[in-house]
């Protein structure tokens, strides 16, 4: 796994490069786990490189959790083409598969930012933001209206997501995958539906969702 | 606020009092700033007979949250009389009341559940399926069908309802605390729907809900 070293890279190259793989160490290991020596020894480099790079680890970490996060928005961007619902089906999809394949990882960003760790829970806050705000964009606004009160019961929703597919991961016997991602993309509509109507389009959109998936 | 001196006490009389001043103390301050001084002084005893009732700070701590984490859950019981939707209305109100009396113990509690305190973790997810496993009582059973697929939709529900009821308590501008209630309420008959029909009289229990509420 160590990297081309004939390759000339630029500074900035090589850099993305080691956030890459970190962020590839972090599917299956906690932060806590993931070391500038670990880094160092997969990646065939000394130490002092990664330090050159990095500063130190409190900056390695953050700068793997800011390349994680935007892996996961980028991942997880809905299709241009299809109806609101089918469009956030496939993001709730690239959004289970994330989970599914960095597990370990994406469990210890978690809790570092329910827990005390301030830099991690910004970087967290901020990715949360971006992934929830996409449901407002101005092409998706037949999905959700853009209220005060839809956008509170939004946040909600990511955290409910959050949970389950979280839930699933250490439990998996309550629901199948597929049921999983119906779940989570079905209960959008269905709670913003408790604070504002649902367009007709949408509401005929997740009769079909339900009665295919689940 | 010294606890009286005259009154001859037993000793799991005295620790339940001073478990009692532990809660209130954390009312308004986070579980870090609860020290075994504060208390002492507080309860106007020394020290040394503080660490005679909880051995260590951890200890106390773990008292204190255990004792917490009970009276949230007696404070929160649904009445016994009234149809499915008008109890688990009666029981949101409680909590979201004890959440807005106790934020700043309860976020305290929460993010050291979240983050990597074992022991309150441990607590905590007690405390949790406490107040869910009441959802599926056999008395309650016609608001949620008790299936694998339920059970899990309601663990990511109670999720949802603390981030909600959290993120009011730092926001309060989206919804007021009576929209509030109502949402957390109905929000449960509307997601169990997505994996479960509803009974007939639980979907017009929570229809008359939304028409009166918000």
């Amino acid at each position: 796994m160590s990297l081309p070293t004939r390759t000339r890279l630029t500074p900035e190259q090589r850099r993305h490069q080691l956030l890459d793989l970190g962020v590839r160490l972090l599917a299956d290991r906690s932060l806590d786990e993931l070391s500038i020596d670990m880094l160092a020894e997969e990646a065939g480099i000394s130490r002092g490189l990664l330090y050159h790079y990095f500063g130190n680890k409190h900056d390695f970490h953050r700068a793997v959790v800011r390349r994680a996060a935007d892996d996961l928005i980028a991942q997880t961007a809905p299709p241009v083409a299809g109806d609101p619902v089918e469009r956030l089906l496939a993001s709730m999809s690239a959004y289970v598969d994330y989970v599914d394949a960095n597990y370990e990882g994406y469990l210890s960003l978690v809790r570092g930012a329910g827990g005390g760790n301030e830099s991690i829970r910004d970087i967290y806050d901020e990715a949360r933001a971006a992934l929830t705000d996409r449901i407002f964009r101005e092409d998706q606004e037949t999905l959700v209206p853009d209220t005060p009160a839809t956008r509170f019961v939004v946040r909600g929703w990511a955290a409910m997501v959050e949970e389950l597919v979280l839930g699933w991961k250490a439990d998996p016997g309550a629901v199948t995958k597929d049921e999983l991602i119906v779940i989570v993309t079905a209960t959008l509509p269905a709670l913003v539906g408790v604070v504002a109507p649902l367009p007709d389009e949408v509401a005929a959109q997740l009769a079909a969702l339900r009665t295919s998936g689940s």
